[in-house]
């Protein structure tokens, strides 16, 4: 392969004569990495027209760096680059001296709330029970396929291509406006639908649209650690909400412009608000004049019941808004969701997705509309939810025959069950189970004080294969019991 | 097609009989648009199972709603629904009584910057001088999509389908690095390349993290007009600064935190700043520790000469950041760009996308990655390239043929020419051409002061056949002579 001559400068900067400009140009070009060994070198005609210089400076210059085993002449068919160069230990290397104050030239960022422990390779682990990750073996990868490779076709050239910043994809709007929301019992018009990058941007356009610094935000705690992070950047202040066993809890509820809540379905601890509940937080939230940010959250994995209408669906006077997410239940690396409220807010937060980055990508909203129009999201669901149904039915059955502590489970489904280790720290607990292949998720992160939630953890079952439940959680039931500072029992 | 059974809900408002509720609940499906004519309805066991009612409670409510013409009954296939119903005039119509205040809810928008005209339908003009628009005849459609295929493969899984929240595609920024920045005379590391939404999200990734409320930001005038929307959503102050023939003028630049300029080719005038001028504005940023936003566009369309290195290339102090964008040159609903910058600069901003949308789709990062790394994309602007330069040279015969005035054009290329039509309203005659199959661009909305740019107009030949060009430009100059206002010549 040949170095592309466009790629060739010679640094203002650099003094000396031309012949020796250019050894260093290609000097630096091998040791930064940006050549490699066997790379071949333009033409010493081509590059001194490129540069403006003399045939005979480039011949020169090249002469050179053959004598110093940069490069190695083969014949009449050029220079490449030689095999024995120094090797760059990884990447580009950049030597530049930055004068900047950067500590001053950034505006002070606000403190990150702690993230969900991870690893970037937790598909190498053998009992992954983390949460809201693509599980292979049954997403629908053959049909995705299909849709995306119809949405790049010459009939939706225009989908693909256009610059979408004042509205969305027709089909996938009007999906989600005749299939999706009537599911959730919600009736909305396309101008009361807004796609979003993902439910993550949902929520963060949700907040700039409705807070201003200092505007006073009702969240559950435990909750989703992003939102903080969101109403942080924002200047919001926050106001943490215990829950129980119904949810949010209602009657205490501090005065404040919004409250953000997953009734469907509590996020991590699995409760649903009941109706009565659902009804006071509407009532409440029309006296106190308050508005109410739904995310309505893994409500398609309703496997053990019927879900839930959304919190919306009671909606009589605008008073909520509702966030809807594909990025869950098809991948996290799709980032499509949605905004559904008022045409005055759904407005608002368009010119506000328009300034900062115009739209999701066409290409993306059609081929999720072409997935969900032939009917195989519905299909992966039901796939899914048969899949989880089993896992889920492993899980309890390990989990009360090993005797560990079920703190929320979702009564109609759900991906995940949350857990208490009394008297232990789940991070160290975690820590000592990723070390025998096990990954659990430690529950402080989610909680507005981190000392709290210490003694939790989530354990999902939308990434762990079956057959392998059982084994995780007998080793979490093993590290338990070993682990130091547990009560006597 | 039947209509699935999960979006029948009862509303909890609606009182009456059970069966009176479903007949509602029916009707109003169908007055809304929800339900079309021909559409299958549940079966009654079915519907009775699903609401926790009688069969016989859902059977009579069926039989009401065919004796009132909204269902008709087909023997034993059951009901569906009937095809004289009412057509909803156009979509989901949703009436709801909405007792929300938005104007005090919503926070008050900042003033929008009008925006350049475009019509949705441009395709359909027999002229359109639009700007940044995909041009079918020119994008290379067919390995567009088999590098969309190949990324939809099963190698690139986890590419497409990870949360890519705290990373990007290494592909894709490996390409950036060794390739596209080279190109520029830019020398960078993975972690100072962040890859955006496209240059308007890395512009507004960048003000957001270097520039608080009242921050004082320079920007050109004229500019490209959504900068002024995130610089006033973030509550910035705009210090507009007139443009010469070598660009943005630095002798008399105002004291401020940040400097936007298009260096390598000014929007909309075309204008490169020449090296002297640039030396000038990197002293004076470094005098004042100012830091210089480089909106790096179009540099790719430089078929008359090659273009300038880019300004980040003689930054010796890391205080250029550099912004990339790939929707310009494949198409605007890619929604792909890039921000180069120190790392610590870099981080902010990868941690403020996090916040806002976590990341860039991976199947799109991969796509790009492919049809990069295939030549494809170099394979595209050289073919560009070529169309573009002899459509310019048509645009430039007719209009020396008609007399009209360049205020604007750039030395290496472009895709635009910058137009005066002087003691003309250009949306008066843009108005007037628009009855005539001609699009053009009036130039006030990229004026600080729209008043000051009413004369001018952008023509852009990047989506107009170079057949037509001729025409189109004679019938603009037609309507330029018959315009009241014009000074006697």
């Amino acid at each position: 392969m040949g170095i592309a001559i466009d790629t060739f400068f010679l640094n203002p900067h650099h003094e000396g004569t031309l012949q020796t400009r250019i050894q260093r140009m290609v000097a630096q070009g091998i040791l930064s990495g940006r050549f490699r060994p066997g790379e071949k070198l333009p033409s010493s005609r081509a590059l001194a027209a490129h540069l403006g210089v003399s045939r005979m400076t480039v011949t020169l210059a090249y002469t050179e760096l053959v004598a110093d085993a940069y490069l190695t002449a083969r014949g009449r068919s050029g220079y490449y680059v030689g095999d024995d160069v120094p090797q760059p230990s990884g990447h580009v290397q950049v030597a530049r001296a930055d004068s900047v104050d950067w500590d001053a030239a950034l505006r002070p960022p606000p403190p990150q709330v702690p993230r969900v422990e991870r690893p970037r390779d937790w598909r190498s682990y053998r009992y992954p029970f983390i949460y809201g990750q693509t599980d292979p073996t049954l997403f629908d990868h053959s049909n995705w396929r299909l849709c995306a490779v119809q949405a790049l076709g010459a009939r939706d050239f225009e989908a693909m291509t256009a610059d979408l910043y004042d509205r969305d994809d027709p089909k996938l709007v009007d999906f989600i406006a005749r299939q999706s929301l009537p599911r959730r019992g919600i009736l909305a018009a396309p101008d009361e639908i807004l796609v979003t990058m993902g439910a993550q941007n949902a929520l963060w356009l949700a907040a700039q649209v409705l807070l201003g610094p200092g505007g006073r935000a009702v969240i559950e705690d435990p909750s989703y650690p992003p939102l903080r992070d969101i109403l942080r950047l924002g200047g919001a202040s926050i106001l943490p909400v215990g829950v129980d066993a119904s949810g949010l809890r209602v009657d205490g509820l501090p005065k404040a412009g919004v409250v953000f809540t997953t009734p469907s379905h509590h996020c991590p601890t699995s409760a649903t608000m009941p109706l009565e509940r659902r009804r006071a937080l509407l009532a409440l939230a029309a006296e106190r004049d308050m508005l109410v940010v739904e995310d309505d959250y893994e409500f398609e994995m309703s496997f053990l019941g019927p879900p839930a209408p959304a919190l919306k669906s009671l909606d009589r006077d605008g008073r909520v808004i509702h966030v809807g997410s594909f990025s869950k239940s098809l991948f996290p690396g799709l980032r499509l969701g949605y905004l559904v409220g008022s045409k005055p807010f759904i407005a608002a937060a368009r010119a506000l997705r328009s300034t900062t980055f115009r739209h999701p990508p066409g290409h993306i909203q059609r081929t999720a509309a072409h997935f969900l129009e032939l009917g195989h999201y519905h299909a992966l669901l039901n796939r899914m939810s048969r899949a989880y149904r089993k896992r889920r039915a492993v899980m309890e059955a390990a989990i009360a025959a090993h005797g560990l502590e079920v703190a929320g489970r979702g009564s109609f489904g759900g991906s995940s069950l949350w857990m208490r280790a009394p008297g232990i720290d789940t991070h160290d607990l975690a820590a000592r189970l990723r070390a025998r292949s096990v990954l659990i998720e430690p529950g402080s992160p989610f909680f507005a004080d981190p000392a709290r939630g210490r003694d939790t953890y989530r354990l999902a079952y939308s990434s762990i294969p079956e057959d392998r439940i059982a084994d995780g959680i007998a080793l979490i039931a093993e590290e338990v019991r070993r682990m130091p500072g547990r009560p006597a029992s």
